[in-house]
């Protein structure tokens, strides 16, 4: 296992330790309940805006932490939900009264968890609403999941809800707005190689040189099928068609995500992004913006996904707004 | 080969129409010389800064331009230097009377051709200067190199050289600042895996699982020695010990980049940074600035490098100073 780690099961905890050094000012972590939390919250009078999910993803979601995006992140044990009192210690601790969300990824044992945190936090008197993210249109009723998966454009949902809450939108408001923009994504993935869990030491999968998975999980979960690799311009073609079939986005923007699975090389994502990006325009899709690089991995899968988000002009509008978290900065503090 | 391409001598050209398509605006893309040029270079009365090198390393350069940091990069193949002929329509494109400063690794090849583009453009009228770094502790004279290689060190000059530029100095004090933070900087790599090069089609070298190599090259070039991995935070030791070494930080703050060689996951690098930000604060060193992520990289190699910049008032000014880059942004437009 070729890893830059001390003790396969410690990987988590020893990683926030580098979490909280590198970014002091902009975010806090609390080690008991392995959280991390935006420095200044909870924030009065805003929504506050809680994610998280298995780690191994990063940056999702503990790098979508900040002003504009997230108020605090529940990082679980690697490829494994958080548990209920991490998700509910977060919860408290960013709600200002405004109440809170929830951004939950479409996976068994997440929604479980927030449930029941949501649950146990109501009864404490903290209003909480919650978005699923389903948007991965490679299968339906996987490993780990009844339904479709969440994947990419958990990204876009937590920058668009997050900038919703920035301004000062009440939960209704914000919940419906992630909402919306949740229903509007779809995502497609493909690897060229496994990922290998540092508690387990060996990878999830083989996949023969020569091979790739055509709608692989984010975890490894199975896709729809194996193929001999093909060039980029077909890869293009495989990754989008499946989801122009299921989203119609002949009259309206889209936000792209062209993501990589954590060890694609960047100019390999470039690569891939121009022959989409031909491919989309071939279709008389208006790409409106644009984000190329690893935004949710695979810890090092090989391998990369599209997401394309319908856009209207409030969603673009939010999606511009300032941010200000390690891994999307942009516009005005 | 794992390799999200179309035909292995096509890579770079192919990434530069995915540059294009993402970063319209913001940037803008020469398909002949295969340079990444700001979209609104030249700017009257500015300094242009010029940099390159090898592809395979993105971010960087490509990655660096834009408002507060670079005027255009130069794409050479993979892992090849740019040529005279590039390097000189860049420079030419840029120049906007002030002059250009020329930051260049310190390869040979990459040393000759830029000296030669440096040689036409002032015979034409441009003036030019240049900053080399070699910021690289782990040997000397090694494969493509004399003297020391150049690193990530270039990250941090290419920061603070594109913000004095930025202010309005003249080339002279551009050139100045950016040789005194070329001098300041010193950083140190490992490897745990090899990269492939698309054109060769198999690993630069082998590595045994449950090896790694210590004082790797951003090439794959050989480093110090390989030896049995060990844990992070041996290795956070086998990184930072070197480095100071060589260079004095026991009364100045230091910038740290914690940076991977784009296969290794984000999770493990913060891992990584929080053993060497405790490894910095036992020697006494203070962190003033952190970077933790693949800001140059070795295609899919697995490892990662410490750079350490020892800094003073201005060159922490010139760091924090806004930058509107698609992988460095922060602060103001």
């Amino acid at each position: 296992m070729r890893k830059l780690i001390n003790d396969p099961d410690a990987v988590v905890a020893d990683a926030l330790r580098g979490v909280e050094a590198a970014h002091r000012g902009m975010l806090r972590v609390d080690h008991l309940h392995r959280l991390i939390l935006r420095a200044d919250a909870p924030r009065p009078g805003k929504v506050g805006l809680v994610s998280g999910g298995g780690s191994g993803h990063e940056p999702l979601h503990g790098g979508y932490v900040g002003a504009g995006m997230l108020d605090a992140a529940c990082c679980g044990e690697i490829f494994t939900s958080p548990t209920p009192d991490q998700i509910l210690a977060a919860t408290t601790a960013v709600d200002a009264g405004a109440g809170v969300l929830h951004i939950v990824k479409n996976y068994t044992g997440d929604v479980l968890n927030f449930e029941m945190a949501a649950e146990f936090a109501a009864a404490s008197g903290v209003a909480v609403e919650t978005v699923l993210v389903a948007d991965d249109v490679a299968v339906m009723d996987s490993l780990f999941t009844a339904g479709r998966r969440g994947v990419g454009g958990t990204v876009l949902v937590e920058k668009i809800a997050g900038a919703a809450a920035e301004q000062g939108r009440d939960l209704a408001a914000v919940a419906e707005v992630a909402r919306r923009a949740a229903s509007a994504c779809r995502s497609m993935g493909l690897a060229l190689s496994s990922c290998t869990v540092p508690a387990v030491g060996r990878p999830t999968f083989d996949l023969a040189d020569g091979e790739f998975e055509l709608g692989i999980g984010i975890h490894g979960e199975p896709g729809r099928e194996r193929r001999p690799l093909v060039g980029a311009r077909d890869l293009a073609h495989l990754l989008l068609d499946p989801i122009l079939k299921d989203l119609d986005v002949t009259d309206a923007p889209v936000i792209a995500l062209c993501n990589g699975m954590g060890g694609t090389p960047l100019l390999e994502l470039y690569l891939m992004w121009g022959e989409l990006s031909a491919a989309l325009a071939a279709s008389g899709v208006t790409v409106a913006r644009t984000l190329v690089g690893n935004y949710i991995t695979s810890l090092e899968m090989a391998g990369c996904s599209l997401t394309l988000l319908r856009a209207d002009e409030e969603l673009l509008d939010l999606y511009d707004a300032p941010v200000d978290t390690p891994a999307l900065r942009w516009g005005c503090r």
